[in-house]
């Protein structure tokens, strides 16, 4: 900031510019600052926008979608019920809207699908995660970063976790989902050396009450290298994977 | 009962049995019944009594140790203190304190260690649960059954457990016990077809809500064949163990 | 697994063997494992293949159903609606929709009903309790072990709990189910020689916390020999009832 | 009150009363109304002055009593430590600390131990519930009511209680005690025509989450004409029940 | 139960009764007992037979009533939906089904309204509450005891508490419901000398949690002789009420 | 804000200040900004610097308290146990540790006692509350607003309430402090037409939940015109209470 | 009170009112009371009367209303759902009904808007609030208080909170609204001198636990100056603001 | 895998190898598995042994020390009292013990205190979150990594946090830290394009519920890329921070 400031006193100090120009400029600065700035960073770097679409009528989420379309090259959606999503595809036939992630996701022409090298890992327990896990694949996507999928690997059928280690293994992040009591994480942590995002579902009944033991279970791992988002929060994580896979392959190039 | 009830009665009219004794006899039948019954059967079997020590002083103990020592077998005390269990062998020096399982034992000159064949597998995920893990042993074995102890075999290094587990699954029954996350039982429930026993124990911190959570992950297991007692409570597993080995090698021979 | 893995070292050392075919069985001796292992074992024993019924649609279930009926005798479903049901035995009418279990059940033609002596005693505190306890008595069929129905024996009038007690005592395991305050367990506990399996349900309102209130008085019996399952789990511990009843009487065979 | 308020304005006109005297009359009618004549009224039927020791110091506690000492013939404190309670009796050694129940009580000279006909049963389960039942039986004493005991009548040995039970229902009021699952009161529930006050004490551990569990078993009670007090609350229940009493035994002298 | 015994062994050595007599008669005594004693009792004192709806379908419903009309004189169920409510009075026109408090009571032509002298007093703190008081109130005139109604007199508003403090307090015992912070009964058992039945009713929002805080104020208050019933359970404080009531007027007749 | 910036511009622009020193402005303007003003409007208007002691060590509350006393006029520090108050009072004799409150306040010499007209009511409902309430009294006092001491009016004693109303009413502002069910912030509310500060203490037991009933209770409260702050939180209300005070009095003068 | 008693007395006393119009001027001083006085000094202030509709049918609101209409000026009721809302406005088209914060608000004809000079300041978190952030603003409105709206300015993106943050501070009272994390109050406790009344909200999902999150968030501010109503209450913060708010003004004037 | 296998049958084939060899070292392969392969890892890149130092005595921590120092070059133990530190230390002068964190340390001679670029960022809220920041801070610079430490830059005081935000940024990963109402995360996260980590404290008291409030606060946060680890989790955080932070660097080299 202070080379900004420098520059802007300098220039005032020298005439180039009026008073009103430099407070102006400050004062924008100051007004719009570091997220201005994000927001910028942003669309260079393919981070889409993202709207939680919870609780917007589909009016309101085309109504923003439309105009973040002016400035942006990927648009993401999360939380949209088919209902809504039909009444926004009508509109705009190039917006996809996906029955398991509820969500909406929008890429202008010739944008590229992918924007780094590498993968982050989405495994999940059990094929009732599933809405949670391709939340967090489809918004990995969105966001220019590759998923590679390995559904259906819970602690009580272990091996098929094993057999595809090897590949887990090699993601930058993995992102591990479970409901019920949530133990995959803690089983994937002792086995990898990556670090772990761990989401618990609300898939479950009685004592699981509406996903807490799971978060519990997560929070409370004895393996090393484990965080927790929210229940049942896949966008969440998917975007945290995103910063860390965005810096391993930004220092890379 | 009918039977009892009934040859009473057939006595009584037959003149052989006063009304007096007739009805002392279903008075005590009624008064002691079944749970008289019950304890009889114990001492045949080598289940021994059974006393909680929280909450109950040295002297208080010794004087119930005593009165059980006039018709009983074997002794077991569950959740005593050393200062406690000190005082308790200072009197009687063939009881034994064990300063893990904070149990005490005593059992009558030249009854056996072992009542029965095979054995119950006592598994614990960290060295912080020996407490509990001890308990449940120390209880198996004053019951008479053979516990093989099986222990820091957590899931945080899960081919701990994998080495083990052909001897493991020898067991008739599989103990299993675990704080933090607690997902031990989950993995083992997956890997075994024995019926798993959990039990959480308070291990942990913050999150972990005094075992709150390992509750709720081993209630919510999505593997087959676990139930669970309440926390840290050993004894109650290896009750409930004792019970089902029993029935097992009851039949056998 | 040494002796497997000795077996085929020599085969490949004798020349019996490639090393590709080495390979492939050491891998698929690995890939698929014990799992696969347990399947067969299953299919032999009478135990069903057991498909969580909840979040999956009719098709799916149907899907599963079909690829099942190629290897397996017996085929259990829980927790489907009436909806659903409907649609799969629209196409199977062989397949058994039960109306207050909400289980779908198929047995293959000349499969015997029932693989083993003796029963598991099912008992439930009130009317309301009914759809759990039916969970528990269908599953035990599925599994080919035979239910002995216990139900109305709630503790607010014991009487009718004494009445049968005589007939509940002779079975190798006993589920106990109660919503409300759940203190049936507790009471039988006290009373029986049995491993006491119990279910606490959802039903009752208010203080009931949904189950949890049932569920804490389980976990804190006073009883000895009483293990419990989550709330409303009627298959869970009819899964474990059936691992215990068959350890009991394949021994005694 | 209206007839007061008559008379006051009534002696007012005829110029009995002077306007500052009325003014002052109907104002100490507000100030102390009801709350003095029920002080005046607990004197006349022995209801004791009651004091919560808990937080008060000896001295404290003893100048409190030495207040009351001047209006009041029967005084109770409880929750007082063995440390405090010692003070107190060194200063008057007619006072009496009872350790169990962790009370002081004192009674003028000549004030009758009983004051009514007929008595309350005052039920535990426990042997670790003695203090909670005899801070009511002692309650029930200093209140002039007849507490008849029946200790260690929990539901995991229910042959006791059914032993005892004519004696138990003679009581106009049963107060049941109990920890752990707290299943006692729903089981006397079923058995008796008698109001139930059920206690909860935090007596247990674990999942008993100090006594959380045994109060929701007795909010959650299937049996009819149960109600609740708070964990521990001994005396509270003793109150209740002694305010029924006198009015069955008031109502029939 | 002593002389009871005394006397069918005397009547069996007495050669009065065979073998056969006497064990069906002691069977029935244990089968039925005091249980069956009960009912009879309950008949002849006007406390009718109450059935909870919840869960129950109106033929069930409906089939229950009939079988009670053969032997009872009064029938109450509780928590009837208008729907299911309106389905039985459609097939017996003699039942009254009430929009408010969602109970049918049904009574014998000329089986008197009230059956003891006196009334209990039932205060409701706001008008949301209603559901709940008139489910106590119904439920009382049900088991023939007036209730007297003190509707909106929570504590936001404390006056008009006390203009009617003098009616509440004749009553032998006070109902007191309360949503929201539930403070009314606290307030009351500060101002009477008479058992107050607490209430929690569900009525509230956010920190409310469905009735948990209304709970929590009532076991917590600060005032004696307050005991508390499950949350709504406006037919549970009736039941202890006319239980206390009847005490009272039956030992003054 | 802007003004300033405005003028460091024209400064700069003129020439009265070097690009350096304007940039030096500009950025103390930040670093220091809204923060380092409100101290000084603080020292101005008799607000005093805050120490929460807690967790601090005497050596290090000292140290705090001596460098403030450089320019501050008025010090508190709340939450300072008897051995660090004597401490601390030991070094500096003119420093107040109060036991009640568990609090030292600091005035300069001259420092006038009460910088406001009018007062704030502080209501505690019992004995056991004495230590929150006092911390908000001491906290008035601190801040230069008089506190009126209310001390046992719970609700349990109501007329003790409503004897001192009239007085209770003339504050600015009423704190009321109260454990166990916490129902005096809903009484007073209905009462007065002044700002009620709730303050819930952990005073109370069992169902109490440390505080959280009464916390519930006060959050709930079905009168106007309440709000709440942490348990034991007497400062917080004071502080509350402070800015309302000094808003209503500043205005006037 | 005491001067109204007094005149009372002295006009009986001097013969200008008979011992009956004396009676009945006390006693409708007592039954009424202050909650008249109340009434009236709410008309004349501005104050509406105000109805929480939730629970009330469309029918008893318009009743309400009718019957205020003789004696209020301004009338306020809150959480009342479209059809309801539309129902009223049916009957009555001079009221409003506002769809975003689900009021019903009237004012007699030449009613002023606004009562008070200056303004509450109405600060949102998101967009999801604006439900919560109306029900205040609105409340105020009718109580004649100026709301000003800053919305949208949750913690997520600082700057647009910074932005406003002298506008925010001029008002006399901030009201802050948020849900999920709910860290709004405590950044804007930090930066204000204003008092600060946080209203949770129960927008969130999963760990926000329908609000509750946001609600202990708020408790545990450590900014001074924050006190915290009801999940979802924006009425309750608006009607405190507007007491507060008052005294401000009314001082002033 | 694979290959290793494949290498070893071929050896074997070719007579390379004894069959007892190669069973030796498939066996070896997988008793040791890939744990040993981690170990040998993480001695290689710097990552130290851990050991969680609760619950286990000072001997057996030197005796793990001990045993860890023949093969590993840092060796970090955590939650290690002053009294367990004292005695460590006593027997090795080079291993350090660190009073605020209460962790131990030790590094070979020569080995490098920081084993890659950059740094990772420690934020914590107040000074009495400290014990946990140092936890982070010092099982960062245990793994190599350079922490850069931010404190008391909590919410109240937000310009503390802007002051230093560009310092904060450069990171590659940031820890914020806070205990009470645990905002600091979301702020952060609001401000900054990197991983937060967040770490919930248990600083608080009252309604924070010894951590669970902040922790709730920090999963619910609307700032997109921030995960949670348990309550006062230092080194959890500082672990996955590492794993993070290595990834990054790796690359770039």
């Amino acid at each position: 900031m202070s080379k900004h400031l420098h520059n802007i006193l300098h220039q005032l100090k020298k005439g180039q510019l009026s008073v009103e120009a430099a407070e102006q400029m400050l004062k924008s600065y100051e007004d719009l600052g570091f997220v201005k700035v994000d927001v910028h960073r942003q669309r260079r770097k393919g981070f889409p926008e993202v709207i939680y679409g919870e609780g917007k009528t589909a009016e309101q989420i085309l109504k923003i979608i439309k105009s973040l379309q002016e400035t942006e090259n990927r648009i993401l959606v999360t939380r949209v019920s088919e209902e809504k999503g039909q009444k926004v595809i009508n509109e705009q036939s190039e917006i996809v809207w996906d029955s398991t992630s509820k969500t909406l996701v929008w890429k202008r022409e010739n944008e590229p699908e992918i924007l780094y090298d590498g993968y982050v890992s989405v495994l999940c327990a059990g094929t009732s995660d599933l809405t949670v896990a391709e939340e967090a694949a489809v918004s990995l996507e969105a966001m220019g970063v590759r998923p590679m999928r390995f559904y259906d690997v819970g602690v009580a059928g272990i091996h098929r976790l094993f057999d595809q280690l090897d590949e887990i293994k090699k993601a930058s992040v993995i992102i591990a989902i479970a409901g019920m009591e949530g133990a995959l994480p803690s089983v994937v942590g002792g086995l990898v050396d990556k670090p772990v995002l761990a989401v618990p579902t609300s898939v479950g009944y009685g004592a699981n009450l509406n996903g807490i033991s799971s978060l519990l279970t997560m929070l409370n791992s004895c393996s090393s290298g484990i965080s927790v988002v929210n229940i049942d929060n896949g966008f969440g994580a998917a975007y945290q994977a995103a910063l860390i896979h965005r810096l391993v392959y930004q220092k890379s190039n």
